[in-house]
């Protein structure tokens, strides 16, 4: 039977605004290419970047009850994550519960179905990242878990767990794991704050990273361009 | 043998105005969810938001011959909808075209296949949902039907029927419809208003909806989250 | 084995400021409807409108070590064109190759793959059209060519040719006919201005085409819509 | 509210076996390339043909509820006809609901959604035309209408039409149209079979339909290959 | 670092031949609708049902090296599922790998991407279920996870865990569920098999399911049809 | 404008019948993993497996008027080779246009498009790989290219070159590179056959090609599982 699991452990939300700061690419990197959710849920609006402690949502298709549920469990800083149990891209969400989310101090919305009312969320601000925007809505008829470990666009999501969303697209880092990641993603910005600058005066990535040998080795040969005739 | 039908009843049209302010997702509960068009339809630029009675064309693949047929019959306030008789993506509309609707009045295009120059008619603001952004022109070589009742992105669509278009997709009201649908939807926004309010305030959907008991009924249960060991 | 072609004749590239100018669609009709390259990429952000002689590269999927070769190969006013062996939409190209391209005066990137870092490269305004978004990164392993005749988007590009890219898409030009093609735009342009004024001042694309016999000579008829009962 | 149409004419039932016997290909062109579903509706085996009246079946997402009640509108020699209220493609049809249409004399099902228990249905030899195959079930929670006229992948159905489905796709023809559609389509066929005889004899089509004529006044050349040097 | 575990257990295997007996459509609902994997896994030749306990591997995108480690991990009643770390649909197995599999006793293939040499496996009739079917074969470059936990095609799986693949689709079934699961499957088969005996007798399902009254509670009328004037 | 071009050199052709033996997998490694066309063409039946040499043919979105015309250049032993100006799935081809390919000796039919009469089709064993299955039909109102280089699902390919199609899908060798690939795909047949026995006997993969080195340079670690607590 569904279960809504209350008094979810978020000790991991104290990291969330550098994670923002750190962006979804670099922070996909530090993870060792681990937990990015698939490229379908895009921000509907540009430019839109938050991370946060996730609550977790299953809702059936075509009927967003559970959002209503979810929302009580959401607090500030959450980002809240709602992962349909078969493909469907209704709009499952609009401006009536942005509004109660922002009231709650939530931070976004991630979820693999539809959205509509998006001049609104657009004009409000409220950030989203959705499989697709569809003007259809949703009854509120079957129950679903809330807070349990779901898959979402084809990633593992525990609640508490990090969600960082931006232009990019989202990813997942584990609860437990924040502190490290967070820490591999700093040294990777630092490290590539240096490489950009030394690409921007016009140095060749082939010479900053010594590939010069290494490609000739795997064959790579120089001709020039033949004359035409 | 394919026809243009002329002086197509349009009583529905000034409703128009009102049900663009009402907007898609509004108008498509009002009528019962019905009448929504593929959410493949996407405006070109955004935000955009119009009304208007039909002139329905339809085309070939790969052949805009008929639009220029539809344009001798579209009055101010109209909508011009174009669907293809075989799928097609290629780019049947661009700037020209844009500019002849727009010196007759008309409020914009809603079409199943793909435009062009959409850099000019973002400039001009014309108004365009269409399915495929596509710089492949087309011939003009084959004649189809003008006004008759067609079905465009899963959707019939008769002449006169009021369409409504914004940032979250495409409806139509059938021409009898409208006074009871538009009626529908002004009560529905004036009681989202209240909602919204209440939501603003903090007030949870759980309460305001009072879905306590029914999903207790349905089985639902709470349970505190287990330490970590 | 793979081969990177160098001193790859770009006389064409004198005539690719006026080609950003005509656009897309224009060149791709004075061309005859040849050489556009599938719908699939879109710009990043828009307005975007490049033109350039392109450098072309071949990557393995999942790996931009070509990419860094390939820039070695860019000049002043080039355009360069990405394509995988092997369909692929991980996010070959991000800020830092961005950096190291605009160093050396390249207008854009084309790329049958995906990108990252957008947010990024939207304030840098460096042009990119790719076929998705995505933040998942690639490894630098396998070699490819470089400055061959490569398939991207489904058309044949060689290196040297002129790519035009704006809101519309993007089109190739062969470095031989570009004069010709350039010639034939510019004709079209100058064409369609005229039509322009004509129809902003309300006459039919009907008449201004001559278009009425032949649509009778089709069989297409007019009738008037029948009173409802 | 939902309604069930009882008492449905099937006045065209009695030709259904011609149609099914002339297939879909030729039925289409019989009407003027109008009435074909599309093309995503495929066969889950092959070779399957079918023809009957059409019982039409809305469903809502992910619940099959209403397929039970229209079973019971159905009689001998109907296709039920099931579209969903929003894209769906979970499995709403299986072996048990196949045995249930079975015993009534139903010769087929057409559905824009998904199946399953396709290895029973293939060996029950019960024909299917479906969007998806999909193990996910469906609820039964949401009523909605049956036999009242749909648009079932992008065609208008009524209930009492014509439906005729083979291993080239579905097609629907209008109950009043039914006997004018046959017999043009008996016409065609007729002279099909004659043409066919000509061609494996080694006769060319540009000789059989005259067209030679016509291809060099719109230009063609012929020209001979150009020698390797 | 990637890492192979070994030495998983395998102790569900023991129930996987009546597993693979019930089917994918029943153990899904038997297990309230959970662990189906996307239905874009399909059988390359049908029909074909197998069960086993999971051997899982990580591919990288465009590199089928992984499969060679795994297959040493494999032993008799396995099934190998493999997913790749980016979205791929080369062709990473053939008739090689499947020689290998079934020499030790291997039941089938889950792949979310691409194979070939579908003529040689059907032949050998060698079940997989796979995302595509492509003759891009791939490279031996890049190391991964063999017998973690992954997500294939939305699904978390474990090694270990008990795999069902048919006509129908793929399962999993958690290895410590496999007996509660299974016992649940068999129930919902013997009552299957009353529901069908009653259904081919022509019983109809809105009796067997006692629906009527809870239809017309949610407001379904009954209606006759019209006659046409 | 368009040309057919006449007198296309063939000598590659006596080589089809040895690379149809040899399969698209095997051809399209023996040529460095290049020339093989997308993967959405598949063949409407299974198993089939043709080569021969290309006649080339473009055609406008759904009109089949040039393949009347290609056809009178197809010899024993051609395959056609059919491309869309702009993507269409319609149903350009049907049994009529086989019997007439048939009777002049031609060995299938490769078109990125539509194809229909498929029960026929299959009936007369005539191979095809299509991109679709539509019933419905073009018309004959466009010239262009028959006989010129083109690009058909993303290669290029000349008339004269080599076409070889299977289960697994479709791959182009040039004219000149025929021989060649050829005898590497020669060698590389008979040193699987070779592997497939050592494999059949139970020998691994990591063994016979000598991967454990490598692999752990690599960093690939072995770790037994953990045992539940």
């Amino acid at each position: 039977m569904p279960v809504v699991v209350t008094k979810v452990p978020r000790e991991a939300g104290r990291l969330a605004d550098e994670f923002a700061t750190l962006g979804v690419a670099t922070v996909h990197e530090a993870q060792g290419r681990t937990g990015l959710l698939h490229r379908r849920l895009r921000p509907i609006f540009r430019p839109a970047a938050v991370a946060g402690t996730a609550v977790t949502c299953e809702v059936a298709p075509g009927d967003n009850w559970m959002i209503h549920v979810a929302i009580e469990q959401c607090r500030e800083g959450d980002v809240l994550v709602v992962t349909p149990t078969s493909a469907c891209t209704d709009g499952y969400f609009g401006d009536l519960l942005a509004a109660s989310l922002r009231s709650r101090g939530v931070s976004g919305l991630v979820i693999d179905a539809g959205v509509r009312d998006i001049a609104a969320l657009t004009e409000m601000q409220f950030p989203v990242w959705a499989r697709a925007i569809c003007a259809q809505g949703t009854v509120k008829e079957t129950v679903a878990n809330v807070n349990t470990s779901i898959v979402c666009a084809g990633q593992r999501i525990a609640p508490g767990d990090v969600v960082i969303a931006d232009d990019d697209g989202v990813v997942v880092v584990a609860r437990k794991d924040a502190e490290r990641v967070l820490d591999a993603a700093r040294k990777r910005v630092a490290a590539e704050e240096k490489k950009r600058a030394r690409l921007e005066a016009g140095e060749l990535g082939l010479d900053m990273y010594d590939m010069r040998k290494r490609l000739a080795e795997k064959g790579l040969r120089y001709v020039e361009a033949e004359p035409d005739d």
